[in-house]
């Protein structure tokens, strides 16, 4: 009955790593009230959240499909590559705003966890300072992988690194060296660089290689029994820590 | 009909960071058909893993608490402490192996994520082997921190680490200095050596302490911004990395 704007709400959901299960009852509950369903994809790909979440959302939700403006592929370090982004991510969160301004529930949802290496928190940082916001946390992939792997990743005392594949060999070689647990993650074209590093560390007989970790399609086995090069950027190496303790 | 004899079947079941809607949709069915439930606590205390679940056990499901034979405030480095843990987990291998023979769903409910730093893995490495073992991942504590904080916590080309607060400062020195985004875990006693490796490392302005991060009473500050030196064992502190960009 006032005159005072209803401000919507953001929301930063995590589906966790693929398996349609790994969802939390909060993400459920929190899709089910979305008033615009918001994800990212690839140009040309289907979301891999949006997919995750599928079987989750109410019917009929709005929604609104992100695509970035080049692929993972593309050089990294280039300006012209982060100019793009970051006009992607503005341009995104202005479009967000008018939905928040009109007092919608916006959820964009996540692959794993919203913090966590994840595109939502380019939209967090411009938004979360305006409007109401949550982040519900996620299942990561890296947890999704340890899991169906069966394999202890860091235990007592281990310190754990969490090192991006896209690293220059100098520099992983130098931090896989000190670290007692070890997640590498985007492998994509960089798996054989990795394998030669974990080799000269002594680490390779205990990595365990795992593409789809918590998906009917995965792919797990000891990485010095992989026999090819070939690994999608989402595929990840586990070296767990927890070695000769019970 | 046959003589084989039927085995059971071992969960490792996340329950997550402390929010019951904090757990998966796989956990709470596990949960429902589990025929005997197990959670670890320090003599004395209840479980926290079993007041996370506690809305998703069926009423009447047999429970089996397991007391820690010391508190986590003893020293950890001596051989008797070692000894004693260790004859604890071969004894209750011993025990939830008898209800695996008998053809019981046996879960083993942890909070966060069951590979991630926890003591079902002890269990996990002397049952698996044996008996069909499913883990099922859950969303870590330290995931539920940086969501509750609000704070994206790495990104791109980051480097995380984990280290538990236990270690020795000149060893926290070193790896903070060379960590582009850090958690540390398991504060307890430890806070003020944390705090000032922090500020001698440059980190102390961002750095965030937060306690008991995904419930109602959660506490969250800037490190830098709390007056005192009491912190709880469970407490962290978390160092984003992603600084600067956007």
């Amino acid at each position: 009955m006032s005159g005072r704007q209803v401000s919507g709400r953001l929301f930063g959901i995590g589906v966790g790593p693929g398996d349609p299960e790994l969802v939390t009852l909060k993400a459920v509950r929190a899709l089910a009230q979305a008033d615009l369903v918001v994800h990212f994809a690839k140009n040309g790909s289907a979301s891999q959240a949006r997919a995750i979440a599928a079987a989750h959302l109410k019917p009929g939700t709005p929604e609104l499909p992100l695509f970035y403006p080049m692929t993972s592929e593309h050089p990294r370090d280039g300006s012209c590559y982060r100019e793009a982004l970051r006009a992607f991510y503005d341009q995104t969160a202005t479009t967000l705003a008018t939905h928040l301004d009109a007092g919608r529930a916006v959820a964009v949802i996540c692959e794993g966890d919203p913090l966590f290496y994840g595109s939502y928190m380019h939209l967090h940082v411009r938004l979360a300072p305006s409007y109401p916001t949550q982040v519900i946390a996620g299942v990561t992939g890296m947890s999704g992988c340890w899991s169906a792997a069966g394999a202890p990743i860091a235990q007592g005392d281990d310190v754990l690194m969490v090192l991006p594949a896209t690293l220059p060999e100098p520099e992983l070689e130098r931090r896989l060296k000190d670290a007692d647990a070890a997640v590498v993650m985007k492998l994509g074209r960089h798996l054989p660089k990795i394998r030669s590093v974990l080799a000269r560390t002594g680490r390779l007989e205990r990595a365990i290689y795992v593409e789809r970790g918590s998906t009917q399609a995965a792919v797990m086995m000891r990485l010095a029994d992989k026999s090819d090069d070939a690994a999608p950027y989402f595929a990840i190496v586990l070296v767990p820590g927890w070695e000769g303790r019970s």
